[in-house]
């Protein structure tokens, strides 16, 4: 049995990933999506090892310090990362997992773990990408202001990355990151 | 408008090349065949740049010798070969072409145009291929044999290759195919 494949999902945040991810999910049943671990409480009805690994800042510091994470990042005084112990056990099962992960965090994994396959998912337009972070009705005009200076800097890290799909319709972004993940399966290795 | 990609769809003797290229014409209508060039005569109802471009000897020679064939081979008494021209002006015009063709010509492309994208077709099992070829009921045992070796020696060489399409069934083979054309598309240049 062949091992599976990493793919990193990931681009500016408002482009979409998570609703990108979950429609794939609908449509790739075997594909596994990795696990993160955080210091983070769990809220009402969430599962460890299902929804997260949860775990105390010491176990995470731990992590941290034997290599055990791909990446890793704090948010509002908890850690997020991905366990490279869950990513390795999937691929060695034969299973291809998909990382959805912010762009800082993808370059982590990339160094980590360059024989996983980046994909890059970009707004059809800079236009469009402000649309949707206005649409979402919480931010003020600095934030959004200051989000797309970020996002204009990601995408400028996109050569960093092996695919570019263009989010303009989530059936067809799929398709395409469906058959990018058909065609890695056809590559010849060198 | 960015320039089409050139696919190189090729394998053994017997792993039904013509019959996939034939379902994907069906399927991806905008993508362009390659019409080749040949000194032999037209066949009733051939129609002179669309089965064939129908050449002299002597205009054949001339574009051997000005480069102008991204491969060529001799077959009868006759000779084949791909319009260099025919291929660069699909390109240009945004178009991708897909060229069918022996694992000998294929690797003669790849000297010209490395830039194109090689995709090897396999038979499920080398049981497989003999049966196909058996199936044909034209080949005496020798040349069941001879056609084997030849098959064996051909399927060695596809680390030249970028991709191995396994033809286990058409629409799986086409699917993979189509898969690649996108995945292709996608890819980020470097």
């Amino acid at each position: 049995m062949s091992k599976g494949i990493l793919f990193v999902l990931s681009g500016p945040s408002g482009v979409g990933k998570g609703t990108v991810c979950s429609a794939l999910r609908g449509k790739l049943p075997d594909l596994v999506y990795s696990v993160s671990a955080t210091t983070r409480s769990p809220r009402q009805g969430e599962v460890n090892g299902v929804n997260y690994f949860f775990k105390t800042r010491d176990e995470f510091l731990d992590m941290m310090q034997n290599d055990q994470l791909l990446e890793y990042a704090e948010y509002v005084g908890n850690y997020y990362g991905t366990p490279r112990d869950f990513v390795e056990k999937t691929l060695e099962s034969g299973n291809d997992i998909i990382l959805e992960i912010e762009v800082q965090g993808a370059l982590q994994v990339k160094q980590k773990f360059p024989e996983g396959v980046f994909i890059f998912l970009l707004p059809p337009s800079l236009d469009e990408l402000k649309d949707r972070i206005i649409g979402r009705g919480t931010e003020n005009q600095a934030t959004i202001d200051h989000r797309m200076t970020v996002a204009v800097d990601e995408i400028n890290l996109m050569q960093h990355y092996d695919y570019a799909v263009v989010n303009d319709q989530i059936d067809c972004a799929c398709k395409r990151i469906e058959s990018i993940i058909i065609a890695e399966h056809c590559k010849i290795k060198k």
